[in-house]
């Protein structure tokens, strides 16, 4: 048994009975079935080795327990749900560290999508690039209705150019003609227009994300848990099979793209813009 | 010639002139180029193997009648439009009745959703799994506007999952991400919902679902036949092809699943319970 | 150096620096790093293999020239657009221009459609059939906001089957359901429905049609070029693809669907009646 199903579960970060990592904070609930999943690698929670390796941990973890049917992931770090892939992995590091990194990526992405668990995400900060890649992984979306807190495929305003199966994720949430000029514009949308393109699926105020998110979950927890799953597979294998097919390939096209003296130097300079700040 | 074109027809049940079967009501109208096809099999339309029978032959008669154009398929039973899949067809019943149903049912997808004829749906009840299918393979539905007459495929509410062909006819109709919630959750959209993400095309006054069928079945029948039908085939033969390609494993798949000690045993408690209501 | 390059540029059809070619008004501004080019085909801009070729031209011209990012595509004959295909290409000659016409007119999409230029439609009039899919292959569409300037791929009113490719164009743009009965019923939208159903991106006043689409273009050059075009590329290639994979196929079909006599006499009438006109 997980330290978590021992005993009763407080609500906040302080939580004694909690497992999880150093910066991945999960508070069970298993007697109402789910964990509450809080990304906590501040200052952005970006999406480091590291924190991507905790994050893969703790879902396995969920996933191989029987009393856990569903998930809700939302951050821990204020006005931020995800800033997305950690640049530092992708600069300065030699091809063997950008390969194991861009696997990592791949397989939060391939674990995610295709949990049979429910996963709920509960948004309460901005959401650019891998950080709205993750929300785009989850089964229903809620954001703070906050005009600060935006989400979007943003990799061209980088410079950079969203993996296929990031842009198949987006298509399959908002459809070919949406996802076409969101990702040639690097658009990052905020809660109304998130909402109304399809990017999340509902907008509440801020400090009701999280209740929002556990009203939601009670719905998709009253269906019998193997024919929605199945379901799930249904809809989403296809999909991720696309990447499964060519997994080395795109590694090494990864690796070969930021690999490139261009690549590198914009990064640099993105880099060192961000420490200024 | 058949019957029904020697003469007037009446407008409702006791339309002397009509042909059809015990089950199928067919009306027709030759001179305006189509009939309505009434589903009557009480108490709530569910697609037996002999009701499934009579639609296709009803069906292949006026296809192969060059006097009709369109069909307009509607209820007879009061306050349902199709139940759906007959759960007596697949409980109790060895495999090769099973297969022998299975069969039916891809059958009567692909020949309505192929059809040549303009199909209409006049959905004037609750259309939920394959009901739901029936109306999802018109060209055209418009839905009586009753908070009770919800439409929507929802197998996973009985812990069962829609095969593939029909999650693809989902998917064509309302998009991939309205598909994949509605599918997981197994959700009946009532009226205004319906209309909302595009699984019926028009909703009105419970008294007008007839009529309004009628006017829209006017634009349809003015468009050059002959490209309309080819036009039909370029949009969803890819769909059709899916199953055709892989129809004997379809057949397998079902008797395998349906075949399942589990699956007999909830579908019997299932029974019960309707018999009781 | 294009002359276009040497000087200062008029914005109205006298400008004596413009380059291009009887039909296809090219007004560049390489210092705002776009070209507009006017389409001057009277009455109606009827894609003739002539103007084909000329628009194909001065696209090539332009994709050449690194001066430039993007270009506007609009207008110089009053109230059309396009009015698309031109008949005359289609009727009473032989079987080999019948082969060149449809390789020219697959060109004009294939190019348009995947160029890395930025394609901005200003439609200031009507566009049916073949100069909606002029349209629906840029990156963005404004429409005049007149009740006259509809939008659709009407073919099938003249009794002819959009081919493939129009359909898929027309699937990314707007969806599975919404292409396929606008395409048997050969819809034309006027712009508040082509708006609501996202057969263009925006409606605007018809004297703003053109400085709309100047303030759309900003949004678009300001995001890194290459990072773009390659997104664009990801989003339509498939598309493309499935065209190039079977072009000779493609241009087979049209060559022996336009010959029959059936077809042949139904132009002939179409063409009598609009001289008529």
């Amino acid at each position: 048994a997980t330290p978590g199903r021992t005993g009763p579960v407080a609500g906040g970060g302080d939580c004694v009975r909690c497992f999880g990592s150093p910066r991945v904070l999960v508070e069970p609930d298993p007697a109402a079935g789910f964990a509450v999943m809080k990304m906590r690698n501040p200052p952005v929670n970006s999406l480091s080795l590291e924190f991507l390796t905790e994050m893969l941990i703790s879902l396995e973890k969920l996933e191989s327990d029987k009393a856990f049917h569903a998930i809700i992931i939302t951050s821990d770090c204020p006005g931020i749900f995800s800033a997305g892939l950690d640049l530092k992995e992708m600069c300065g590091r030699d091809p063997t560290h950008y390969a194991e990194y861009w696997k990592a990526v791949q397989e939060l992405w391939l674990r995610f999508y295709l949990s049979h668990l429910v996963v709920i995400s509960a948004i309460n900060g901005v959401s650019p690039a891998g950080g709205c890649l993750l929300a785009l992984s989850s089964d229903y979306r809620v954001l703070a209705d906050n005009p600060k807190y935006a989400i979007g495929l943003n990799e061209t305003l980088l410079g950079i150019v969203a993996p296929f199966w990031f842009k198949d994720t987006l298509v399959n949430t908002v459809g070919h003609r949406v996802a076409e000029r969101a990702l040639q514009l690097g658009l990052l949308f905020p809660p109304a227009e998130a909402l109304r393109v399809g990017m999340v699926d509902q907008v509440v105020p801020e400090d009701q994300v999280q209740s929002a998110a556990r009203s939601v979950l009670a719905q998709w927890l009253a269906i019998p848990g193997h024919a929605r799953q199945l379901t799930k597979t249904l809809m989403r294998k296809p999909t991720a099979d696309r990447l499964l097919k060519e997994r080395d390939a795109d590694i090494q096209n990864f690796v070969r793209f930021i690999s490139r003296d261009a690549i590198q130097k914009a990064l640099r300079t993105y880099l060192e813009k961000l420490k200024q700040k």
